[in-house]
């Protein structure tokens, strides 16, 4: 073994960053043996340097982050930070001075992806970033690397964590979005602003990664249709159960059947309780991807948290690690494929429409012909009445978004119908 | 992009093999493109030169497996032949003359696995067998590379898809053991001689590679200690239910809490309905690990079949020869943690016995009295009366296996117990 150490800067030193650090200190031993050499704690950039780090030798602390990534002698740099800026700077800058680089930031991998493995390459470094999706999930090296000889069709996934512990919630008791919410903040599983998780801005950057590497082209975060989970309401799971269905808060990544496009989307969805995803209880994630050859696969485990996200890192570490022992690089981007990204009008799905109309003969003639005007087939209606007032339940066969949008629209116009109650897509049948 | 392509053996050409000539042939653009080099199936080796193998140049076809692996310019040999012999002596001739190896071969890897590594590394090049576990699924990559970095404890899987498919049936019709097999049999699950899948060798062999990969260490087959399923009855499943739980063969790695030794084992078992590999239906694997840091995660997919397996297949494929283009090796076997593996006598768990016993007073005394004197503590009894025989269901607090088989032995001299109905191990908890 190399008795020379690897040198490892730590940018960011809150719970992901200190776990990393906690490990390399406790596990030394086993990772030098995996890797082949000792690896050292070089430099940790931190933004506050009098806060307490236990374990964490004084002397390694700084807050010049790009001094640190701009010393030359650092093999390797973990970017445990978030956001845009400054870890786009640093992570250039880490490229331009020799370093390779491990992150888990998916904002800014989901918005400057292609720029970031751009300056890899230049530099003949690594990028790797498997904590970014789906925290210790084993997701991007699987995708890269195991089903490098298949095709991927399909990647339909439960990416954060936040949103399935509301939903699950839901689902199981009966309550409403607002206390299941409440609950999922007591218990430290929402944020006090919970905008990024319930609004699917988090799953859409994540959608945006696993598109990108399941289908070996280039899918940014805006190319992602994204709607959020806040209004999914207890009578939609009523509405669910009766399907024989659940809601879970979905990325979906779709191959269109030509092969020459892709979809990328985040939205709720109905989908059958005897699909694997269904049973993915509380905070966990799970992505379950349909290939060619292999067929269909399903990834579970933890999605977020500190230790999870610290294994997904300190993994990407030790394959970094042993590529620049080898003088080699991994496997980068793969774009190759460069297929075009089409919008959500042309998504093809079936969908679940709750209306709520006037308890009158005659309304389901005409709605049904609003539906048959836009080419929407319907698979099953169910009326129910209630003092003079009825609702109307349309499950369709599969139709274009584009269809579905128009039909909505129309049935709004319609005298009889008093209210589009809700409308959910329904998956994985 | 290199346009020299990368020559391929393929040693075997059945249903796997067949299914690598096929993609390699209808995706070698896509190859191509990942591997960045073309890659050309350079001869097939098989028994039977005769059979109509469409879509391969019968040029290519050869019976002199031994010639071929000789030949000097092939990059990379796919064995695919299965068995001990020839395929031991082709992999080793395959590295004595340059070429890197891919293999699905569970049952030599698993009895020659450190012999077939020492050769790899002695020649410089690879030895990849993702496909030898669980077909499909990625296992291999993610235990050594994704959590390279982390500490697994424990490793539970359903890794046989034809005893899964049985006790699968078993529990949702309440058939007895004979006639789902019967029907595993009629619809192609289970082979004419079920012998490897019903008596969990097939299962050993794969716990042995996942325990070695897993704890970093060296398992062979003879470590692993082995229960066939055959003797599950319809009873069992009955007991199972009432416990909340099913029926499964796991594959069950351990680290002990001390962490020096390690045991791997196969057996039938009971799981909550409620941990996820209870819902794994039908003829797919899943492998749940556990690890200090990622917690809990699980692999499932299809375990067999042509298409699965030789996804796992090319994917190796693509790794490998990516690895030769940089002039590098993927990380190899890691057995530096060298650690003792413990007989199944040192397995702690937790125990079901239902006793048949004599409906008379005292009994249960005389029972409990037999449990303690062997330190097997007691967590229920229930009995139950029919006809002056009376059965005693047990379930014991988490004891040694040999403290258990140590109170059976001593169950089975007492008068009053007629006979021990089943043993069932409780996993999962």
């Amino acid at each position: 073994m190399r008795t020379r150490p690897l040198k490892v800067a730590l940018l960011g030193c809150g719970v992901v960053g200190s776990e990393v650090a906690r490990i390399m200190t406790t596990h030394a031993d086993d990772l030098a043996a995996r890797i082949g050499a000792p690896v050292e704690l070089a430099g940790v950039a931190v933004r506050r340097p009098s806060r307490v780090r236990e374990g964490i030798d004084p002397g390694l602390v700084t807050t010049d982050a790009t001094a640190l990534v701009k010393r030359g002698d650092i093999d390797v740099v973990v970017e445990v930070i978030g956001g845009i800026e400054p870890a786009r700077s640093l992570i250039t800058t880490a490229f331009e001075h020799g370093a390779s680089v491990v992150s888990a930031n998916k904002a800014l991998l989901a918005q400057d992806g292609a720029a970031l493995h751009a300056a890899a390459v230049e530099h003949g470094r690594d990028l790797y970033y498997e904590a970014a999706v789906a925290g210790a999930i084993p997701l991007i090296r699987p995708l890269r690397e195991s089903l490098a000889g298949d095709k991927v069709n399909r990647v339909l996934g439960i990416v954060n964590g936040t949103t399935n512990f509301i939903l699950d919630k839901m689902d199981s008791t009966g309550a409403g979005y607002q206390e299941a919410l409440d609950e999922a903040t007591a218990l430290g599983y929402a944020e006090a602003d919970p905008t990024a998780d319930v609004e699917g801005f988090d799953a859409a950057a994540k959608a945006a990664i696993l598109a990108g590497i399941a289908f070996h082209t280039r899918v940014r975060l805006d190319d992602v249709y994204r709607e959020g989970m806040t209004e999914v309401t207890a009578a939609d799971f009523r509405s669910a159960k009766e399907m024989g269905c659940t809601i879970k808060l979905l990325a979906i990544c779709e191959r269109s059947k030509d092969g020459a496009s892709v979809t990328a989307r985040v939205h709720p969805a109905m989908i059958p309780l005897s699909h694997p995803l269904a049973s993915v209880r509380g905070a966990y994630n799970a992505v379950f991807v349909e290939s060619d050859a292999a067929g269909q696969l399903m990834f579970y485990g933890p999605g977020a948290g500190g230790s999870p996200t610290a294994s997904a890192v300190l993994g990407d570490l030790v394959a970094v690690c042993r590529n620049r022992l080898n003088g080699a690089t991994g496997p980068g981007e793969s774009a190759y494929a460069d297929l075009t990204v089409s919008p959500m009008g042309e998504v093809v799905t079936r969908y679940h429409i709750s209306l709520d109309v006037a308890d009158k003969p005659g309304v389901l003639a005409q709605v049904a012909t609003v539906f048959a005007e836009h080419g929407v087939s319907i698979d099953t209606v169910r009326q129910q009445g209630k003092d003079g007032e009825a609702s109307l339940v349309v499950v369709t066969h599969r139709a274009s978004d584009a269809s579905l949008s128009g039909t909505v629209e129309a049935l709004r116009n319609l005298d009889t119908v008093r209210g589009v109650a809700s409308i959910m897509r329904v998956e994985g049948e």
